[in-house]
């Protein structure tokens, strides 16, 4: 049989070279064994071969595997695909440790190790398992434009373009055309990239993340879209866990099962809890990172990683959420102390939606286009949306979102 | 049971009113039938609800339906979810014809049409069934970025933004990023939005378009991609016949199951069969939309409704494309006259990587961040992409593109 893969390390022996690889895109690392007995030819390249090379390996397993690494391959013939020009400028069996900035600018090379395949395998995984997740349950999926005409939500956090003399933006959620379409179809659902242009700084943002986005139409209230959250949210952490044995040993975590149903603590009963901690916040601010962190030991020591916040001040969500007495039909769901996805009932009323606009100090005139299909009989509607990086780093104990995405943008990083 | 949905025409009848509905996201138009004698309240509402309403309908399906256009439903209550503020701008029973652009800008309010339906399910299902064939290869799923720092091909075709006071840029495609990749994995995939800022006025044409990506390493030639693009390409057209019946039947389409295998044109094959037809293309000039019309009847009488063409010269190609003798290793995947798909093998080796680069008249320097992956052992990899809107339109025999997307993006168009 053929082994296909890159040389992570090799060491000579006597009359034998040791090769290691992670052939094709496996997990399961191999020792290719040359022997200068039995393999004259394959051993005289296997000697000459530099570190990175792409090989072409022929051989056979043999029936009993010495190797602690990684299993034996013995080697009847070895071809070199690609040479190295340079020297790696990672080491490739992690022995030596990597410099966080040259992991994520060395990212493709690092493919070449299990622990990284690992990553974006589960990655791929969440995806997968959402998707089948939703369609089951009835949930079309839909492409709604990146470029738009109007800045999502209004805010200073939109990328500017020049559109053919025009000005357009990129969007920074579907949300706006999500919810048009809830006066066509009862059930979309779409994975996206999100565009945002906050100047953070932080372990927890990037400027280009992705996210699984969800609406719902004709719903009663808001708990219609948090209970299929619940759900998905689950499905994905027990589909992890149940397709991802291998990627899971190898990155070496433990993912627990959600304790469920997941708790729902109002706004309200936050504060106070926080209060008890020693925390004051001001009623109608938004909880920042170290408040969440906060709930989430107090949480934790009650049972829950995923716990929902609901009814929100008004004043701290997006026009388009629903009031309710000073209050939001909103809430959020937080993992391990990090706020993982939010969403909520929307206003459908359209001359509500037009005080609410106003309210947050934006202009209607910017939003006819998406107002304009709240004036046909859109029902009431909900929806939420999961950043999968935020998922993946609280699932996988990952202290650095950069490290949840191939090709991670913020304020410094534009390349590679 | 509960039904719920939009009035899409209501008519009287003595004491009885008959609604008709597309229930949720369903294709199964319901007549719903509300008798004043049976049900006086229902027929009350019922009477007195406006075209275009959102409603919530009780009742039970009669064992034997007498309508010719839906399913008859026995309403026993009715109630009114959402009015309409203005009279609908389009017919939603289809029979008085709506205008190109009134249909696009209303796209939202036609889903509640079993035809426009029809046509987003078959658009879910392709991707679906895409991503469910490439997995099962062994693709990988990625995600790359769609901010970059370099113009794709480095043409005069991208949308520039500013990235925190750098110049950024719109991906044109994942290209360059499936090819670093292609260092560390040997199989990924990815569909994603493509922008791009060409001012095109033709009906094949998106600024924003979404393809399905891939790419794939240790191949032995561009055969290789091309052998995995036909049976996807086989896999979806058979699969959407399969699982889309009933929204080929709403479409009233004929899908032919493709001629395996594909044709194999050579470039120089082609001008030899253009020049028959009475059409002369000097050697080196890229095929235009004519050429490509003319070419797919003649192969249309082959029995040909798939056909690649292969070896073009190499500069009608990027700079990526692997030269030889003159010619490059690339081809077109062409759909009854329509380029669907391109790809071929990539030029690897560094070296000529970059006189690549400068023949086409491009700065190697903005290219570093792809060239430095391809310094440590970048093997022989090759791949394509697939318009999805391109396959749609040919699949379903769709005359102008902007049909197969929901909130299409043109020149013109940048709402909704």
């Amino acid at each position: 049989m053929k082994l296909r893969g890159w040389v992570n390390s090799k060491r000579e022996l006597g009359g034998i070279v040791f090769i290691e690889i992670l052939p094709e895109n496996s997990l399961g690392l191999v020792t290719v064994v040359v022997k200068k007995k039995e393999s004259p030819q394959a051993w005289e390249v296997a000697k000459g071969v530099k570190l990175g090379s792409a090989i072409l390996v022929e051989g056979t397993y043999p029936p009993i595997s010495l190797s602690k690494r990684g299993r034996e391959f013995k080697a009847d013939k070895l071809e070199v695909i690609s040479t190295p020009r340079a020297p790696l400028p990672v080491d490739l069996t992690l022995k030596t440790g990597i410099h966080f900035d040259t992991r994520l600018r060395y990212r493709y090379l690092l493919l070449r190790t299990k622990e990284e395949r690992a990553l974006f395998k589960i990655r791929a995984n969440v995806l997968k398992i959402a998707r089948e997740f939703l369609e089951k349950k009835g949930f079309l999926e839909v492409n709604t434009p990146k470029i738009c005409g109007a800045g999502a939500e209004g805010g200073a956090t939109v990328f500017e373009l020049e559109y053919f003399g025009r000005t357009a933006y990129l969007a920074q959620s579907p949300q706006l055309y999500k919810q048009m379409l809830m006066t066509g179809l009862t059930k979309v659902y779409e994975i996206t990239p999100y565009f945002r242009a906050e100047k953070h700084h932080t372990t927890r943002h990037l400027n280009e993340s992705w996210a699984i986005d969800l609406e719902m139409g004709f719903i009663k209230g808001m708990e219609d879209v948090m209970e299929v959250l619940e759900e998905l949210v689950c499905h994905i952490i027990e589909g992890v866990r149940k397709e991802c044995e291998e990627e899971i040993e190898i990155l070496g975590v433990e993912i627990d099962s959600p304790r469920r149903p997941f708790a729902r603590l109002k706004y309200d009963k936050v504060l106070e809890i926080l209060n008890e901690e020693g925390i004051h916040i001001e009623w109608g601010e938004d909880l920042g990172d170290a408040e969440e962190r906060a709930l989430g030991k107090v949480m934790k020591n009650e049972g829950y990683n995923l716990y929902f916040i609901t009814h929100y001040p008004w004043k701290t969500k997006p026009f388009y959420i629903m009031k309710e007495d000073g209050l939001s039909r909103s809430f959020d769901l937080d993992y391990k102390g990090l706020e993982i996805s939010s969403g909520g009932q929307r206003e459908h009323r359209y001359e509500e939606l037009i005080k609410n606009i106003r309210e947050k100090g934006l202009n209607p005139k910017d939003f006819e286009f998406y107002l304009e299909a709240f004036k046909y009989g859109m029902p009431p509607h909900g929806g939420w949306a999961v950043g999968v990086e935020r998922l993946l780093m609280k699932m996988l104990n990952i202290d650095n979102i950069r490290e949840t995405i191939l090709f991670p943008r913020d304020i410094q990083r534009l390349i590679p």
